[in-house]
């Protein structure tokens, strides 16, 4: 297991630490991109070799953080991964890298503990909350720049502050980063004001199968292979259609099929406070949490759609 | 005009009335009653006689915020307008009451000072701002309800702090709410995790009428009143549609159509930053800010819509 640091002796370590590689989760998020880049700008600022190294390339709707990728430039001499929970999410392609990490940053409590040592808060709503209170102990200007990437991890992780793991941290956080020079406008229309032609087209197709059960107490929405297919919709957009099920009015259990390339159909179930939706997915072979749970159904999509609802009712008998 | 105080001298006015009736506008928002709520909430603490009237009913999402409603139960001694910027937003149905208002508390730079005196702070994301730094000069404890309250207010007028109108104070007093006890998780859900089934049903509509112009520089939504009748969208639905084709990835300006009961089309276009919607509006009779403004066509769908893409080609080509 990872020696566990408080910020001071991170501190430490990463003024001594040179020829730096900050490692991001493949699949790179707002929070590990943000965090990356806020860090490589501060201990840039701070005269040292730095690069990020994602196994995935960084979305262009991040370009405005002007981070320095790892191209083979230097030998690193120390590693760092922020906000990468375990070695699983580092990705294949830079296996090579990221055998030995010596150090981690992360907000997952569930962090399997693969790094020498590691700065660990749970209770921060994104990494990038740890990562400015490190620069704020280093003493780094908050120039502009860096205040962009730490509101992009900060605003990401939380929906824009709306998920139920914003605190009055995250806020504070975000008023020292807006007093910065955080570009909060341009950021929040980049983030939160834009979405894919594919999200909207796999949005108006799950619209169009909308089906209430139960007088309106269960949303089922139910997208085919052809049809993921055909708008070309990514995990990203799959991922944010999961939601749209439980947001209607008067809805307890939204739930969203998707037929999977080979047939199968994998289960997204979304509930609201009351409703167990690791229940109704567990009958099912599946899990996940109170307020989200997922399963994977074989079969005919009229048996899938069935079996999913006698557990739902069950689900909706029990409520607390 | 309005006589102009300071938040010291609101205080002391506020203090030495009796019977106070605090005023909201119509259509009531988040803001208007979660800051005449706190309000009552506070006068309430102070032992005054106080009660809330708005010509509209209270949404009942708001049900939380356990509003004393105005009902006729004393003769007003002092009004207080709240968030109201002019005497045209109270509505004609409580009229008796608002031909004289003592004192109005607004965040609206256009407020037409219609009131005797005026607490005025242009700067302020919301009227719950205001709100927040006058209870704090009270002394006012501000409970788990008056948190609540302020934190609507806060977070409907920002989009949840996504809006440019955000600043580093607005988060700064979120904070100091989620401190007081505000119900994050539960207010979220409330107020920005929920759709009505006419929304749904209305953008279900407006995706698939979505038509792309200039490579994709422009999406036009479009929805007749048929349509409309049918889903029984109301005014805040329909509202809410016309972000919708301008949040598309690449898309420059976006265009709503909405076929009026009359057959003409009311029209609001859009734009990124760079295009100017007002001059795309102005030149068909209608007009607005730069990135949202309005017209109202009439004659057939086919030449209002050419005449609207004429005025965007223009727009885009002049573009900055
Ligand atoms: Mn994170
Ligand atoms: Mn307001």
């Amino acid at each position: 297991m990872s020696e566990i640091l408080d910020i001071a002796a991170a501190l430490s370590r990463l003024l001594k630490a040179e020829n730096v590689l900050l490692i991001c989760h493949k699949n790179p998020d707002g929070d590990t991109i943000g965090s990356a880049a806020a860090l490589y700008w501060a201990l840039k600022g701070l005269g040292k070799t730095v690069a990020v190294l994602c196994a995935d390339p960084i979305p262009s709707r991040y370009d405005y953080m002007d981070i320095g990728l790892y191209t083979g430039q230097f030998t690193p001499g120390y590693t760092v991964a922020v906000d990468v929970a375990g070695i699983q999410l580092f990705g294949d392609s830079i296996a090579e890298y990221t055998r030995r990490i010596d150090m981690c940053i992360d907000h997952h409590p569930s962090n399997s503990g693969y790094a020498d040592c590691m700065l660990l808060d749970g209770d921060a709503a994104a990494t990038a909350e740890i990562i400015y209170e490190l620069l704020t102990a280093i003493g780094t200007e908050i120039t502009p720049t860096i205040a962009d990437c730490l509101y992009t991890g900060l605003s990401t992780d939380t929906g824009c502050f709306k998920f139920a793991n914003t605190t009055a941290r995250t806020h504070e956080i975000a008023a020292k980063l807006i007093t910065a020079g955080a570009s909060l406008v341009k950021l929040n229309n980049i983030l939160f004001e834009s979405k894919s032609r594919s999200r909207l087209a796999i949005e108006r197709l799950a619209l169009e199968s909308l089906e209430y059960s139960f007088g309106g107490r269960c949303a089922t929405v139910y997208l085919t292979k052809e049809q993921i297919a055909e708008t070309g919709a990514d995990g990203t957009d799959l991922e944010g259609i999961t939601s749209l099920p439980r947001m209607i009015e008067g809805v307890e259990v939204g739930i969203t099929i998707r037929q999977q390339p080979t047939g199968s159909y994998k289960v997204s179930v979304r509930t609201v406070t009351g409703v167990d939706a690791s229940a109704i997915c567990a009958h099912l072979g599946g899990g996940g949490h109170k307020q989200a749970a997922g399963c994977e159904l074989l079969g005919s999509l009229d048996n899938a759609k069935a079996a999913l609802l006698t557990e739902v009712e069950k689900a909706l008998c029990k409520e607390s």
